[in-house]
């Protein structure tokens, strides 16, 4: 008997058969006592559907209007599945963002919650009714439709666990759980049984698509437990856990996360002097490209070289904005490569082991990959390295730090 | 520099194409200084997609949920048209049904409009925007999305044309006007320049399929000029005008309205004794079936005929319906006839001219179409014939009654 909020995506939503299929799995778990607020995405293809329309209309779509147009593909799924429900004897009911009040700012397109009033799905469920509710869209103060940004169907499933205080908010996926690496890379990646909110958040920024980050961002802030699992089989997925309830010893290494679609640009023999990264990345910041790594050595002489990494796509532009600066600057020279993959090992445990980067460093040396860049938090190490290296580095580091021994269920 | 409230239907936005005509349309009253409140409908088709999945689910959907389904149609129309508006420089902004507040009834898929708050469109009209709504919807009390049933987007345009106080209220079809009889019949139909509310009434539910009927006598009763032209031609269309502003002498006949689907059932050798018409309806009506024409002649002896038809579709049920209760008044016998239609003469000017109704069978006769029954109104005249003669008859009438000599303008 616990108040579960399931989360259901594009994918698992796609045609009335999946519907039907997932309406099916709800009714499993009303069956065992559990009150269910399920949220669901808009059928997978319906919102690039909508969003071509629009831009057969206008190049760079009215933001407000955008929000009205693709809210709708949501807005279809959750009648769909009320109905679904419904129809097997599982009373049901379906609200919008706005009906059930979550209240956004206004900022289209990628509104953030600002709170939500549970009054509503509270009764429902009384009732013993399953609340339907549509994810990625709220309501601004004004009544505009606001959507949350792609991929806000998670957050809106996490903030209502939230604001219901839910026993647990499941996510799920076309995938049985978060796995230690791309098992399309490395065979034996392993599914890990649990895995902590900051070990998330540092595999879903490197590229592990599982979850949105915001929503494990806003999973962590408010105590939510996450579990993400497969849509369409059975299995215990991966919980999310917070730090503090773990009392076992965390393994050094949960993951290993990567990402192709980085470049690196360089800036040499920039004066060392206080102010120069930011005149540096001022220029950057201000053409809206977004900066991931940043480097910058100790100087020798009195100048410094100064790295960091871009989405590959903003590659070109980046190059000219830089050779700009170096000019202003008086630099030597920019340098750039748009062939590179960046590599990071994940976990918690790394806190309390020294070590982990050396092991890490060796195990690349070993097979002959050269480190580009480095770049290290608390809890991960990152690394750069030529581009044609990265699967060879992925099944290297996996094997060294022992992942395809993980096994285990979560609590 | 009037306000005027349009409303445009399914095929008119039924392609992006189209939108992008409409709004051109609609930019251009804009520049000659208009305040402009379009409604939409959902793009044709997209309706009758949405229905398909709720079927695919549920025979007979939940009436709460199939609204949140079909009422993503119209706000899909509503979002592009704004887009497109924008995009031409003419600043639109898009509300669903509930978001202008168009406050309904609870009566899901056929609520009724109780009242509208027109604070946020003046607003926006004040500010130079275009207001575009989404027809057909509208939200109860409780907050939850309802929708007017079928064809409601006319009876949107015209509550807020009435909420607006509109100068008009200008449906855009896929014909230009009114015309005095169906022209896939007869050849010379002419458009009517004007007709009066009354006679649209009439011509309406005689199955004109031009306008839908609630949103005639929602405009009669609000005294909003309407008009019907169409999307994509120029031309005055037809006026639709309160009886006491017209000054000139109406037309004896302003339209032949016809109907195929139609059957006629008479109960014969009735006892002649109070009540029995409603014995013989009353079960009728139990079994949802509506009735359109009653005639009961004076009797001869002490029994009568009873006579009524009903749609096509509801004849064997009907018959069903009355063996029994013809069994239980002692009636001689049930015959029916499913081969049948109605044709109808429809005109304000008749209520001071006699000799209408024996043009018309006079018209008949000379043809030699036999009448099965007659019912008169004050402003129409209608026939059940035999369904050959239905084209025969209305090219018959219409010539009788020289409605291939209008012509003129309205006012």
């Amino acid at each position: 008997m616990a108040l579960i909020v399931q989360k259901f995506g594009g994918t698992s939503v796609g045609t009335v058969e999946r519907i039907q299929a997932v309406a099916d799995k709800v009714k499993g778990f009303r069956e065992q006592g559990h009150d269910i607020v399920v949220v669901v995405s808009a059928m997978s293809g319906e919102t690039n559907r909508l969003i071509g329309l629009a831009n057969e209309i206008q190049a760079r779509p009215t933001p407000r209007e955008m929000d009205v147009l693709v809210s709708t593909g949501e807005q279809v799924t959750i009648a769909l599945l009320s109905m679904a429900l419904n129809e097997r004897g599982c009373p049901a009911r379906s609200y919008t963002g706005g009906q059930v009040r979550i209240r956004t700012d206004s900022t289209h397109t990628k509104a953030r919650i600002k709170k939500i009033d549970e009054e509503h799905m509270r009764s429902d469920l009384a009732e013993g009714r399953v609340v339907v509710v549509a994810g990625f869209q709220g309501m601004d103060e004004a009544g505009n439709i606001t959507t949350l940004g792609r991929g806000g169907s998670d957050t809106t499933a996490v903030a209502l666990a939230a604001a219901l205080k839910a026993d647990e908010c499941q996510i799920y996926t076309d995938v049985d759980g978060v796995y230690t690496t791309d098992p399309r890379v490395v065979d034996n990646a392993r599914r890990l049984p649990r895995i902590t909110f900051e070990e998330m958040l540092e595999m879903a920024s490197l590229g592990s698509k599982v979850l949105q980050i915001r929503s494990v961002e806003f999973a962590g802030k408010y105590n939510v437990p996450l579990r993400v699992l497969h849509s369409f089989q059975e299995g215990p997925g991966t919980l999310i856990t917070f730090e503090e309830d773990n009392e076992m010893e965390d393994p050094l290494i949960s993951g290993i996360a990567f990402n192709r679609d980085e470049a690196k640009l360089t800036v040499k023999g920039v004066p060392d002097i206080p102010g120069v990264a930011s005149k540096i990345l001022g220029p950057i910041s201000r053409a809206n490209i977004e900066v991931d790594m940043i480097i910058q050595n100790v100087s020798e002489d009195k100048t410094t070289d100064f790295t960091f990494t871009v989405h590959r796509n903003d590659f070109d532009h980046s190059l000219e904005v830089l050779e700009a600066t170096a000019k202003e600057l008086g630099a030597t020279q920019v340098v750039g490569d748009n062939k590179i993959a960046k590599v990071s090992i994940v976990g918690v445990g790394m806190r309390s082991h020294a070590g982990v980067a050396s092991a890490m460093f060796d195990a690349l040396a070993r097979e002959g990959i050269n480190i580009q860049v480095i770049s290290t938090s608390e809890i991960k190490v990152s690394v750069v390295i030529a581009e044609k290296y990265l699967e060879l580095a992925v099944r290297a580091l996996h094997s060294a730090f022992e992942l395809d021994k993980i096994t285990g269920e979560p609590e």
